[in-house]
């Protein structure tokens, strides 16, 4: 069994510092393994310029970010998985890092961009892959991520078994189709979302909808916060529910793909 | 525009003709383009021997169900898309036909198999592929197809509009789950499902859960019909609102897939 969730929150934007000591504050209280923050968590999400991913994006694992979650991480004895802007030489990535009680182990760069983010970041080309954090199997995906069901596929193939999901959803979509994610692909997924608004530089005002949520390989929803509530939320997950595929005596979805006829 | 729909009723095991007249006799009285009615929609669901699946299955297209829909099709100046069980020599199908108003035109063999379905079928081993019926581009696939991801897909990258989808649902998830099939790929579905139920020779009773329902490519319900009741439901449909995957200025659906990422 593993102790995982998210803590749903309101970051205030270009406010690195505050962000990330108000989050240590409150993880701090937490009786967790896994937890899931928001993606861009730290520097909040409507950036207006390249000048300001610049300045607020840092380099990964020696940034402050990264380093303030690794030291949590330690005296916790906590996975975290954390949405942050990342700065590699003179590009910038909308990434997502896991750390692990013994410090950093991986930043995941989000594939699929949304809306303005293409002015601002480019695009990740990773493989899609799983990462053993002992009582489970991991797997990362970033908010819009989840539009396209080869993601989550690709993770699940890969032996995740917990989709961390880490977004700043302002469609209504997302939670609802989680379960659909989670379904298909017999997997638990934590979605980490932001709640409040923005709006910066005469751009359109973006609300965040909140209801973080906890679903189930089965497609059950564990837990969904409100839209506009602060949320720190921990569940006990099994993982072994999620690393069969046996829907039924004649039914196991891996193996009931025919890959020959996919197209992709 | 396109009126197209389904017609949710309760089928009655074994009593084929009795099924497809009564079907036609409503059919009739539509004002319509393109049905679409349930899996396996003359003969009933739940097989208990290969015996009665070779006495209830036909050719196709020389049995009888599709060339009852072949006469009201050409009458009525109407595309049909119906399940029923084919045989095909010494093998058996799960298959959707496509009917027009010049008659047959193509059968779509199920691919993914639920439960004992394994036991009577062979599994089909089609293209996913469209078909031009003049007003728009249709795809088919049948009741658990919905739960593999790939397959819709596969449709839309052909050049599906609205996937028609011959259901016969026990389990609950499909309906919520269409609304994220239609979004990913920005297509309509009409899911044709059936009422009532069924408890054959010992067999643990199925009860279909209707619920039949027409999707956009927004993932808006344009209708979702009862559990229980028989329904004939025709909607406006544009097809054109599928022929192109926009979200928004920067986000297409298919150019913003990253297929070398992707794994089967």
């Amino acid at each position: 069994m593993i102790r995982g969730g998210f803590y749903q929150f309101r970051p205030v934007f270009g406010e690195v510092q505050r962000n990330v000591e108000s989050v240590l504050r409150r993880l701090d209280e937490a009786e967790a393994d896994l937890i899931v923050l928001p993606e861009l968590f730290n520097s909040g999400y409507q950036f207006i310029s390249r000048r300001e991913v610049a300045e607020l994006s840092e380099e990964i694992p020696d940034g402050f970010t990264t380093q303030r979650l690794c030291e949590i991480a330690k005296d916790k004895k906590l996975w975290l998985v954390a949405g942050i802007p990342e700065r590699a030489g003179r590009v910038f990535y909308n990434s997502s890092i896991l750390i692990g009680p013994k410090g950093y182990v991986a930043t995941y760069r989000k594939t699929h961009l949304f809306y303005e983010e293409k002015l601002f970041f480019k695009p990740g080309a990773n493989r899609f892959r799983a990462y053993d954090i002992g009582k489970a199997r991991i797997g990362m995906m970033i908010c819009f991520d989840w539009y396209f069901p080869e993601v989550a596929r690709a993770l699940a193939l890969a032996g995740a078994e917990i989709i961390c999901h880490p977004a700043n959803l302002v469609l209504p979509h997302c939670p609802d189709a989680m379960v659909t994610r989670c379904l298909e692909n017999h997997v638990f997924a934590i979605t980490a979302n932001r709640i409040g608004s923005e709006q910066r530089g005469g751009k359109k005002r973006l609300t965040y909808i909140g209801q973080s949520e906890i679903v189930d390989p089965k497609g059950r929803i564990l837990f969904r916060a409100a839209r506009s509530q602060e949320v720190l939320k921990i569940v006990e997950i099994n993982p072994r529910e999620a690393r069969h595929k046996t829907l039924n005596r004649y039914n196991n979805l891996f193996h009931d793909r025919r890959v020959e006829l996919y197209v992709v």
